[in-house]
């Protein structure tokens, strides 16, 4: 049925999508030396995530390494060539439902991907992010995401506890 | 690249999944006289929620047709043979950053189907959930799904507002 599915997907987006986005996407300047990962938003869910400190709510994707790698309770350490998304939006109140919050203006997307041998000195780890709907790269060196992901170090450094899928 | 990327989709999944939990999933009963949106947990996303009234992060996905038309905009009303998800877990404060949440424990999966022709007295939709880590189906009618969306009969019944993606 997977193989069903993604099969559908190709037939269903492949004839109708212009490729304008994905082409600019693949246009974007590097982040922190690293290229944009294009496609990303049709990756699978890890988890979601709130945050009371920004307001911020968070989509949690990766690509096929880490999704299976997930699913499967294999992320201490997650396999070579993870690519782990999040997605961080501002949270606003649904108007049709005021206690609820839904994704406002797009804060950043940013990546961690997992090439042990290249990204030796920064954990295994290389870090990139792309800033608001222009995904403008950030280029303030890795160190920045390093540091504020330290509490995780035992955790092959992320913070992402996958959700719980039947 | 999203044909590239599906492919390696496709080429990562099939040959080391056992296909177990899907062979389960297709054999669960129907929920409202609708059978399960196997493999849904490979969709992409539309959007992702969080409410404060009861506590629970949600994630919203949608098969190619419902995805296609969220990111163009296209959803009042959706088209036909639309499937949206909407997956609710408990949320649970991460260990690791205390003013975060993630997913807890998982209430229920529950699904729209868009087939006006077929679901005539309930709006165009079929309203299908399965509830808990084990799925079990929701089968007290459609009418408790669509007292709830009332508000939301403007919007073709639907709550969710897609995220804004680059």
């Amino acid at each position: 049925m997977k193989y069903a599915a993604c099969l559908l997907n190709l037939l269903l987006l492949i004839p109708y999508q212009t490729m304008a986005a994905e082409k600019t996407q693949q246009l974007l300047s590097k982040s922190n030396g690293i290229s944009y990962p294009v496609g990303w938003q049709n990756w699978s869910t890890i988890s979601v995530s709130q945050r009371t400190d920004n307001n911020t709510l968070r989509l949690i994707v990766g690509n096929a390494i880490a999704v299976k790698a997930a699913r499967a309770g294999r992320t201490n350490p997650w396999p070579e060539n993870s690519i782990i998304g999040k997605v961080v939006w501002k949270d606003e109140q649904l108007s049709t439902w005021p206690t609820a919050t839904k994704p406002g203006k797009l804060i950043h997307a940013e990546f961690m991907f997992k090439e042990s041998n290249k990204f030796v000195e920064t954990y295994g780890w290389g870090w990139a992010r792309w800033v608001g709907k222009q995904q403008r790269p950030f280029n303030n060196g890795m160190q920045q995401c390093i540091t504020c992901h330290t509490p995780v170090k035992e955790n092959d450094w992320v913070f992402t506890e996958p959700a719980s899928l039947p």
